[in-house]
């Protein structure tokens, strides 16, 4: 069905219910960073495919909302005869709806795909306007949307506390210890990684991200009901694995569940940010009291036990032999004839290619950013929107790529010498390179956020006029999301403390428009630091142990500090990594590792 | 009268109105930092004459409440047969209050003396336990308080444009247009400072702000009502000065101003922080609309313009040489007989003495902090609050000090061996200058506030696993106070940005309790920096000139680029102050800014 059509089926939906406006979000109904195929449903209406946005039906136009990110992209997917083309933050949908819409409106949407916090906000804002927000039974997509993909149905796994290092029972109770401290009587949630981190659970739902979409109340005496595709879960022991006080239901079960807390007038915990505006409105209307509050398990699942970083050191391991492989084919296939045969997408298989042939390996984290010469600028850029560029015109390559392992998860980038690169190159990538090190050389007591270590990694560049827009760092999970909180080091970065086992990525980089693309990135952990001083500090143990190309340096840049670290990271990976290589991937290995 | 008396006549007052406690706040009606004598009521009533604190009084006892830096002065002050003791934040008076008093009890506080945001807050607070906050027209304190001392009678000061660079004018029209897009009728102005600023005028109110205690109306168009101590203007003229429309009133008139401001229904903007809750009282009841917002002269106030850049380094050419001739002086005292002879009260004497040499200089711009040995591990040490520690028992002089002058304000910190530091003092103290340097080094885009940048100035104290309990810098005024706002470097700082011409002092420091106290201290102001880079960056310009002692420095703790720093720092010391200077001072100053 070409988009034209889709529309007007949406508009005859609109019309029979009464709507001058309909919202199809990018969201799914758990509001996370990644959705399934079935939930693209801002594909299905417009044809934009990017990882964020939202489209507006309106009966006589429509328009799409896109970050900056995506400005290229929407014009290349979005056909301007349907749709408008407008900024997600500086334009942002309301303020359109606003703008078209009479008084009396009625603005459709559906409460599933929109958060709490955003139903409350809009609501008061469209009721000034005396417009009315209207959340729809049937999603007007998926009435019509007939070849929708089905679900995933992969089996869940149990992981083995050999991996997740504590018992579900242990997670639960430490968290129900505090609802009951703070008279709640159950948590709602709603996010597929804390649930898959309390009960010790993975799968295979979204890619790059190994959970089974699920909802979960967790009531104050620790008991938990989850709610999630039962079939996922045939032949599993899950009860035999979290706990007898651990129960699955179908999905459909869970608007049942929330009506019986409703009915008992339970105070239910929400996250009003994660937590979609359906169950809100479920609770509320059957008598529960809501309570707004952060999730309290973000901050446990953020402090990886001892066995979970111990994983994610021995995936570091592997996935460090794994991308040194790839560096030395690459260094050995740019010397062959015709390197021009090979390109960002041929690159980006290669490397997945070292690291499946890992058997713990499962999937990549996240896509693969393979970017030569001007395409790395875009920090965002994904060889398969456009003709992927060839090897051979270009000073510099950028690779940007992860794994998930069993025990752990990886993200790692490196910037290669794939051609003669510039003095400038050279000093820029020193700068970056020397901003990495004074971050990963930091200590810092108890109670200091992200937000205070930013600049660490920033000035080098700050100090020549330059900077780079994006955060310094993310958390990372253990065998789950890439990207998780609650701590971030960025300059808008969380106040949450940097505490043990807090796995964070220490990643700066430089952008030149047109030009080329420079970042430098290793995993860190952060642990207690053995200092003969007044009080415990933390310090960052660095996971990833791969090189950083020597080839791209000025050390005219560096002060001796910054020699001894690197000297002294590339003496640890050649320890680490070259008892897994051999041949001419060691003899690779050893030059790269050699000290300055 | 004794405290016990006085104490029993404030009880009377209370039985008469029918008030089960009074609060006698700190605080003036200006809600700043410092009061006049005048305003000492907290003193009067309890005998404790810290900065900062409060008294409560009920029928049958009565309790004193100050924070950390005076746990110890408040038991050398207070009786405790009359008042009991406790900690202002951890044990606030209100939860007190909430404890001693019954339901339908009457809780007296003069509002001249308290914040409109106080007063909301504590009296939602009492109301949910039925306790009434009972506003009294005139203080209790007040009523008794025969041997009041007079308010200052000084007169004003027109600061010529010379100085402040800037005409009143300017400065209200500016702030008047965001006034008028905000649609505010006026802005009430509480505090000394920002009036001072507005108008270009200073005065001799309080020791160490040179500012004449005064309220303001600043209208929409630009007009100000001045209202203050009209004989302080005798023989000036203000109007000549600022412009036709700013008038002067007493201070007895702005309850008419407010009123008709509330009478037009106006729109008036205030600070509920810094605007008393009783002015607040008198808008509102008189039909005002009050819009609370931050002071609008704040930030404009911070950010000091070229000519008041340009007094600056002027103040601190004549304050670096009479710092330094102390300096000189004290080194040279230390080699003569009977150095035991002098304690940290004449060695502060000595240091007013050489900075009054000075024709320009007009008052000290605080208490001078003169502290040996054990007693520069209190940061708010002062030596007149017991018997003054003589020179020759310790290895460490601490001394922070600064100075009024007509074109600027100065503060500085110096760390001087006066005896034999130990290697351990020495490592400390290198690892506190290095953080200086490391943090006057900095470069940073527009947007960077003070919280991004304190690590910097901590990092080498984190490394060895030290760090000190105080702020990284404040703002500091022209020739008005040494602390201002809105920017702060500390880790509970402000991320209001850093941008030109605001000044800001650099003093990490290090306190080991019953042992010594280090600090080193600069002020600096923001400047942009020349870079060949992709974007415009600041830098701080050292504006304070005085040598480190180089004595208590171990050059292994050092970087290369701090030794080049400091030579170079010393070097434009030797530069600027050295003309200044003649004999033994120009020889000591040779010698302690020697390169390393």
């Amino acid at each position: 069905m070409p988009h034209a059509s889709r529309l007007n089926a949406v508009r005859n939906s609109m019309t029979q219910q009464g709507l001058h406006a309909f919202i199809v979000p990018h969201d799914d109904e758990h509001l996370g960073e990644y959705i399934p195929p079935c939930a693209e449903r801002l594909d299905w209406i417009s044809g934009f495919n990017g990882s964020a946005g939202a489209a507006v039906v309106l009966a006589d136009k429509a328009a799409v909302f896109v970050d900056g990110r995506y400005t290229v992209q929407v014009r290349h997917q979005c056909n301007p005869a349907l749709f408008e083309y407008h900024h997600l933050i500086s334009e942002p949908y309301l303020d359109w709806l606003l703008a078209e819409l009479a008084p009396g409106s009625r603005v459709g949407f559906d409460p599933r795909l929109h958060s709490h916090h955003w139903h409350q906000q809009a609501q008061t804002r469209l009721a000034a306007h005396d417009i009315t927000l209207v959340p729809v039974t049937d999603n007007l997509i998926d009435l019509h949307w007939h070849d929708r993909p089905e679900p995933a149905s992969h089996p869940a796994l149990l992981l083995s506390q050999e991996y997740s290092g504590q018992h579900s029972e242990a997670k639960r109770s430490r968290i129900a210890d505090t609802l009951a401290a703070g008279q709640i009587d159950a948590q709602l949630l709603t996010q597929a990684e804390p649930i898959n981190w309390l009960l010790n659970i993975r799968g295979r739902d979204i890619d790059c991200l190994p959970v089974v979409l699920s909802f979960a109340l967790l009531h104050q005496n620790g008991a938990v009901q989850l709610f999630a595709d039962t079939t996922k879960f045939e032949d599993l022991d899950l009860a035999g694995h979290c706990g007898q006080d651990v129960t699955l239901a179908p999905v459909s079960e869970l608007e049942a569940a929330l009506k019986t807390l409703g009915k008992q007038g339970a105070r239910v915990q929400l996250d009003p940010h994660t937590a979609n505006a359906w169950s809100a409105l479920v609770l509320s209307r059957a008598g529960a009291e809501l309570v707004p509050a952060d999730d309290p398990s973000m901050l446990p699942k953020a402090c990886k036990n001892p066995v979970e970083v111990n994983g994610s050191r021995a995936a570091h391991l592997r996935d460090g032999a794994a991308v040194s492989r790839f560096l030395a084919w690459l260094d050995h296939r740019l010397q062959q004839p015709n390197p021009e045969q090979e390109d960002e997408g041929t690159l980006a298989d290669r490397l997945a290619a070292f690291r499946r042939q890992n058997p713990e390996f499962v999937e990549p984290s996240f896509n693969t950013i393979s970017a030569l010469g001007p395409n790395a600028a875009m920090c965002h850029y994904h060889h398969d929107n456009g003709t992927p560029r060839a090897l051979g015109q270009d000073a510099i390559y950028l690779v940007d790529s992860g794994g998930q392992y069993l025990d752990g998860t990886t993200d790692i980038t490196r910037t290669v010498a794939v051609g003669t690169p510039t003095d400038e190159m050279r000093k820029l990538f020193t700068l970056v390179l020397r901003g990495h090190i004074d971050l990963a050389c930091a200590r810092f007591p108890a109670g200091t956020g992200g937000l205070q270590l930013d600049a660490l990694a920033r000035m080098p560049l700050w100090q020549q006029g330059y900077n780079f827009d994006h955060g310094t760092g993310h958390g990372v999970g253990h065998y789950l999301s890439v990207h998780e909180g609650p701590q971030r080091i960025s300059p808008k970065g969380s106040t949450v403390p940097l505490t043990t086992g807090m796995i964070v990525s220490n990643e700066p980089g430089y952008y030149r428009e047109d030009g080329f693309g420079i970042r430098c990135e290793n995993l860190q952990v952060v642990q207690p630091a053995d200092t003969g001083g007044d009080i415990p500090v933390f310090e960052l143990e660095t996971l990833t142990l791969v090189p950083f190309d020597t080839r791209l340096l000025d050390v005219n840049w560096l002060e001796a500090k910054h020699v001894q670290w690197l000297n002294h990271y590339h003496k640890t990976v050649w320890e680490r990594i070259s008892p897994q290589l051999a041949g001419d991937d060691l003899a690779w290995l050893e030059q790269a590792t050699r000290p300055l």
